[in-house]
């Protein structure tokens, strides 16, 4: 499509204002609206409907792989929430609190959850007695909330959508190996968002409010900041502790379990969007896509053309998502809009097209339009969609490539951050203090510890010291 | 399976204590769990897997109908709950306010949503312009609080979990057809939970606050009670106008929308437990059940059992939900548990089975037990499966007519409520004096009036004056 056909109102150029081009394609693309609520948004349907695609996608994993779906209440009694010293430590300074009921004033506050390991925690202590009981696997849809300041859509909100997992196992390794596993889930996941990650262990001073080990996935953006994508944690038997959740064991001995909480939220919506974005607005994923194909008809007034277009649709529907856009919109303001909202193939067709017994497709990844012939259309269109998520992640593989690599002193480090933003490996000594030098010098943060991190460099980045681990750092959202 | 046999612990007598009944099979049935947060209950995964079959059999018919699904923030602020005058009287008494973010005292309460209509107007009036942007037809599945007093798992909560339908419309015509459509989509529903019920309109006195018409679908309990199991209301533009929902239409008019909204919730669980369950505990509706097949091997020890039983379920699991129960309980106590948890039917298996190519289906509803050749398994079962939908439907439907009579008088009215629990058809004048009479002397509601009411009388069944509509009348949940 050529520029000057491009009726919808135009965004901010990416490479100009990558923030503002962000805020553009959230409203273009109606994906949220705003709220008279601070820092809340609308999933509007086609925000949604990214969501539910998700949502279908890791809930079918969760549940082949024998985790339960449950639901525990949304408030947190204040004592309740205090009953593990670092986990308060970490969410209370951020919590909404609801102080009356109706016309009364609660003798307790209730906080809206943050999170919900201190729920968990009281009801596995109710129905956990015996190994038999063992292990626990399970799972939460809904929303939480947590007062942010700064709020963007997708990516900080007062109020998101999420999965909370929350285990409880026999011994500390079944706990570990959980929070491993599901992190390989959620790297299947973003895989079907045709983004690549990084996969690792937080630092000590990065990891969950009350975690023993925190494990997460980190992507990178366009603009070379990354973003914390999910995140699984192995808590030991501290909770248990705390919460007295005990089992009998085989041997009859009383013992804690251990636990496990992990979740991915719609922030990783905020990810599509940057990561694959262009200037023209969103690109849809094919896997998570809401609307697969577009049929956008040309001519549709002459005779013959809206009846192949349904035609098509029938057939194609079958096996994709898809739909027709018949509007009276006319065909360059139709594909404008389609564009902005990233559905993966255009289909167009009209007399010519019907004449030639054809359609023609164009993908969204890279403009490319072809003719096909519509005996073929059901093996073409899947062909073009696997082929599309396999650019998609190609490209997002290799902006990754092309933006990473290694600092061996604070001089390459901020060279690098300054010349190729994106993620940064360093050698680091192992101590909080040279971390947070890290930061107050760059902003940069430490992403993840690789689980096979190369040692390139015998020297912490920043001090004399030996360096014991190698340590993705970058900017973050 | 004989009595004696029964190894989990016995519930109340349904007949003897249908409350105590009812809170003893929430809990032995693994529904819920009490939690520490007042009035709020925790769904156990066998209670959740309910909700999620009820969820995507409304689900996928609401989007089969054009309907899409979106998310609003769970907070309102008080001045925009306050702007529908009617609306805000029937809902601000009972709601959990939010007066603490972080560590700050807001400078506006927020609630926490008792039922979104005032943030739906709001999202409305930001995107409605054009008549081409009508009718706009969505739906929410989130959970709402409501401050009450007194609660039961299921029936009434302090949060619950629903769906909420808003919609809006060029025409009032079309506004109140969704409303009515819709109501029949919930009788769809219940009829899938093998639920007949009542439908028909709300008197004034019992209509959504801020509706001019609501409808609703009525069940009957097994104790005579009726429970209202879902409602649909019509607006008007009452709301269009409060929130200016304006839209352009084809004459370049500006007019108000007319909208609807409607919802179902947890609560049709509890509607189930109380019109299937019995002595033994729930009795699950197949279409709805998590689990509609359990086996039980019987001999698990013996060679080739186990094998057999596993063949069993990966040749059903095809076309039915099913489980293998291999633990090392008994298969009395086995029985009891699944029995207790309603599963529709129990497929045992044992050496002299597979001998004679055999398995023994019981069925959950009657009790009755038979031998089915493992060649038609597919078949029996569907069918079996079908059978006992059908069963328990009409049991259910038979249980109304039984208990549904007519009064002339409140001397009738009052002998019938006393004699015959259940619905009591009556004539009314229309005069909220009368429904008020009714209520003071009896303790029942007005239920419905149903949009085919036959007159069976001159006179209301409280005064003098003409019976102008037939209503059914009955104690409620």
């Amino acid at each position: 499509m050529s520029k000057n056909e491009k009726n919808v109102e135009a965004i901010t150029n990416r490479d100009v204002d990558f923030a503002r081009w962000y805020t553009d394609v959230v409203k273009k693309a109606e994906l949220v609206d705003y709220s008279s609520v601070r820092g809340c948004t609308i999933f509007r349907p086609y925000g949604y409907a990214i969501w539910e695609n998700i949502q279908k996608s890791l809930d079918d994993r969760l549940k082949e792989t024998g985790h339960e779906n449950v639901y525990l209440p949304m408030f947190i009694p204040e004592s309740l929430l205090e009953r593990e010293k670092d986990h308060v430590e970490g969410f209370a300074p951020e919590v909404a609190w609801v102080t009356h009921g109706g016309q009364e004033k609660l003798s307790e506050r209730l906080c809206v959850r943050p999170t919900s390991e201190t729920l968990f925690c009281e009801h596995y202590a109710n129905v956990i007695q015996s190994h038999r009981d063992l292990p626990k696997l399970y799972n939460q849809w809904c929303s939480v909330v947590r007062w942010e300041k700064t709020t963007r859509p997708f990516l900080r909100t007062v109020e998101f959508l999420w999965q909370e997992g929350h285990t409880a196992h026999a011994t500390a390794e079944e706990a570990d190996n959980e929070a491993l596993m599901i992190l390989d889930l959620y790297e299947e996941l973003l895989e079907k968002m045709a983004i690549p990650v990084i996969k690792g262990q937080k630092t000590d001073k990065e990891k969950f409010a009350g975690a023993v080990r925190t494990y997460s996935v980190e992507a990178l953006m366009h603009d070379g900041k990354s973003l914390q994508a999910g995140t699984t944690h192995y808590f030991g038997d501290g909770f248990a502790k705390a919460f007295g959740i005990q089992f009998t064991d085989k041997n009859n001995q009383l013992s804690y379990v251990h636990q496990s909480s992990w979740g991915v939220s719609t922030r990783m919506i905020g990810g599509i969007i940057m990561v694959h974005g262009d200037d023209n607005g969103l690109v849809m994923p094919p896997k998570i896509a809401p609307v697969q194909v577009m049929i956008i008809p040309v001519a549709q007034h002459k005779e013959g053309v809206l009846d192949k277009a349904n035609e098509v649709m029938d057939r194609l529907k079958k096996s994709v998502r898809i739909k027709l856009d018949d509007s009276d919109k006319s065909p360059g303001w139709k594909f404008s809009e389609h564009e902005m909202k990233g559905v993966p193939i255009r289909l167009e067709i009209g007399p010519k097209d019907i004449e030639a017994n054809q359609a023609v497709l164009a993908r969204r990844d890279t403009g490319e339009k072809k003719p096909v012939s519509l005996d073929n259309l059901e093996a073409e269109v899947s062909n073009l969609l696997e082929e599309i998520h396999k650019n998609m992640y190609r490209r997002a593989l290799k902006h990754i490539e092309e933006t990473t690599g290694c600092a061996k002193n604070m001089e390459e480090f901020e060279k690098r951050l300054e010349e190729h933003p994106g993620f940064i490996k360093a050698m680091w000594c192992g101590d909080r203090a040279c971390e947070d030098a890290i930061k107050d010098r760059t902003t940069a943060t430490s992403r993840c510890i690789p689980f096979e991190g190369e040692k390139f460099s015998e020297t912490c980045v920043v001090c004399e010291r030996k360096g014991e681990k190698m340590v993705y750092w970058g900017k973050a959202y």
